[in-house]
């Protein structure tokens, strides 16, 4: 049983409640395998998805992770939707949660919204990426797709390359990983560190050629290519001489190191083509163990509800 | 049994047709609060939302009554389809009934394009809405609402604030309430008050000081903030301090009074925050009642086809 | 059994592959004509609608078809979509891959993408339309729709009437007709007709007056309205008078002929509004019938692949 009627961030998640979701993770990785890739978990149930950033993938794997535990799903669309009527999100939340659903998935470019969604709401609140803070079932489905090449998380060396400032990616995973025991680096541009880094007990490395010396695992984030223009990058083309993962540099991490990207790739500026879709490439993985994540934290917090 | 193959207004509903959908509402609320909120009634059924105003709100109570009656539910989006492309919107119909749907929710910028679908199809249409004219649903899920809180409708005074001449939730709750007994007051501007009112059976106040006195129901109207453009109004503010549902002027109507809004809500234009949230506000129950009203209403459409 | 795993165009499909979809579309058309239109023949299966140009009519059609196999289907919107984030087509399609999809349902306005598609994914993919060069499921509709009212299609005098060279409609029906042993004859303005036409093995006519004459089907095409404003023709107004299917026009072909339209239809532009409404017109028919078709072709292409 999670402690938490929401899963809000990685950050207040203890160790036996991570494991708890990778446990249920692994079962129902299995039942995608299946002929017929459906359990009837959540019949009956109703899961609402509530994106104020646009976001297909994510969007998408929530939904079928929700179909596939039976449930009836249903976008709220934002654009079209009463909060562009002057509603306030408390409004729209609590006329979702009247409506009657039982989970609510929110994505919102604002840090805390869910937070405070779970604290108004009665049901259950699934954060789906928050501003710059947490984005917790792309960690969890991270870890999962580590353990699937790593025997354990404890003692592996981690290198997690990009825009870590404004990133909730890599804020979700330096909490998982390091409460499950890695050693994590950060790579990256002095001006897309946020402050404060050492609190998150992480080193920082400047250069990606001694960041990645010896890793297991590479973790190259997104670019947004917006940043430029915010001046926190000299160009795109600078970026990738400096900060792209190519085949050369990953050869300094471990010969049997993993790569992995939460997506959508830049390919050609966060990334080399040929490391996306090189032998050391897990990032499709990482789209498929998705649904089983998800799978098992909607298992997990619909059943806590009743 | 319903005497139209159509729900396209209060107007020409029969008392005994408005309590057979109440009497089916409240069947469908029990259904509501299991543990699985699904009943097989519509099986195999599809039901097609055609919406040409965007509405979240309603489309998802619709589509949500239909997925729990176990209906296929599919939105036929409006802004990227053939209507776009310059087809006209009974080929729009007709494709839509050859595509094969049971049942059409529609929701149309002007008058009687609801009752005009009907008659050139053979399915079942519910009017989600019309222009100035009428919004069936949300006046019997607004009378379903006051019958949980009141024991009969018959004998009621209730008061509506606002926009009435712009209103279809204002029309079509004057035609219900006014069938089944209530003395009905509208509460307006004389800007907003539309032409021969008079002829509805209802009271005009434009004080609502004297309008709010000793009714048991206050349903407060979504202002349309584009009104004030075209010279409706003064000003938002000015629209607050004169007509605006504040806590004081509650005091004025029955101890026991409820309120009610429709939503989306405009917090502190049409109604001041503390009633919004308050003790007598039943807003959020019009929200989830709307699900089990809508319920009955395609049960008994789609059961009435066969 | 069909012998690729996609359905990319009818060009490359045998008589006997054609014929086997035509024969499991009649057994769904039963189905749709059961109380509950439903078979469980694709339950736990997911199908991922990607739509690169708007098409509500297309997609609505293949989601019931797969709806009524019971299949999940999610519409990956690609406006909102990571594709708008630079990411590139072959990635967003290997990601619906590993977000488990079993068939992947492509619309692109380029040519040849969903054959692209099918060489990198291991699932089915169908082709709902690429740019200029073919829209596989519309032709099985169509051979479908004639089969309703004809023995046979073997000997058919069949006239397209339109623009030619730019529809994917006519060139995958061309294939179809042809292979089947219809005489298929084009009528188009000579700046419509696309090179080498000669090796369809189709009739070219200018005249409508003279192609028309003793033809059993005349199938119209929509005329894509900015084609006006690209020089290709005078106006609108022009064509109607030149190439418009009217009533008097239709006179010319045999007595019992059927009149087709793939849709939406621009009355009063391609075809007279009297002509669509007639006796003779089956355009209602071809929607109802690409339900069917587009089951079996699901049901065809989804059972190959276990």
């Amino acid at each position: 049983m999670l402690n938490s009627k929401s899963l809000l961030g990685i950050k207040d998640l203890s160790i036996a409640e991570i494991n708890l979701i990778l446990e249920n993770s692994l079962g129902f990785k299995d039942v995608l395998g299946r002929d017929i890739k459906k359990v009837p978990a959540l019949r009956g149930k109703t899961v609402v998805n509530l994106f104020f950033e646009p976001s297909t993938r994510t969007r998408t794997s929530f939904t079928l992770a929700a179909k596939r535990l039976s449930a009836d799903v249903v976008n709220f669309s934002v654009s079209s939707s009463s909060v562009v009527k002057g509603e306030t999100i408390q409004d729209t939340a609590l006329t979702i949660q009247a409506l009657g659903a039982d989970l609510l998935i929110i994505r919102h470019a604002s840090s805390g919204v869910p937070d405070y969604l779970s604290r108004i709401l009665d049901i259950s609140v699934v954060n789906a990426g928050d501003g710059a803070n947490e984005h917790p079932t792309q960690a969890l489905l991270d870890l999962f797709t580590i353990l699937q090449y790593k025997k354990e998380i404890s003692g592996l060396s981690i290198a997690i390359i990009g825009d870590i400032a404004h990133s909730r990616v890599a804020k979700s995973n330096i909490y998982g990983l390091t409460k499950l025991g890695a050693d994590v680096r950060v790579i990256c541009p002095p001006t897309l560190l946020p402050a404060k880094i050492e609190n998150l007990g992480v080193e920082v490395f400047h250069s990606i050629e001694e960041g990645l010396k010896d890793v297991d695992v590479v973790m190259t984030l997104r670019l947004q290519l917006e940043r430029q223009s915010k001046g926190f990058l000299p160009s795109v083309k600078e970026y990738f001489k400096l900060y792209g993962l190519t085949s050369e540099r990953l050869k300094i991490a471990k010969k049997d190191s993993i790569v992995m990207h939460p997506g959508p790739m830049n390919r050609g500026v966060e990334i080399a083509s040929d490391v996306a879709s090189g032998p050391q490439s897990v990032i499709l993985d990482q789209v498929t163990n998705g649904i089983a994540v998800r799978m098992a934290v909607l298992y997990l917090l619909g059943g806590a509800k009743q």
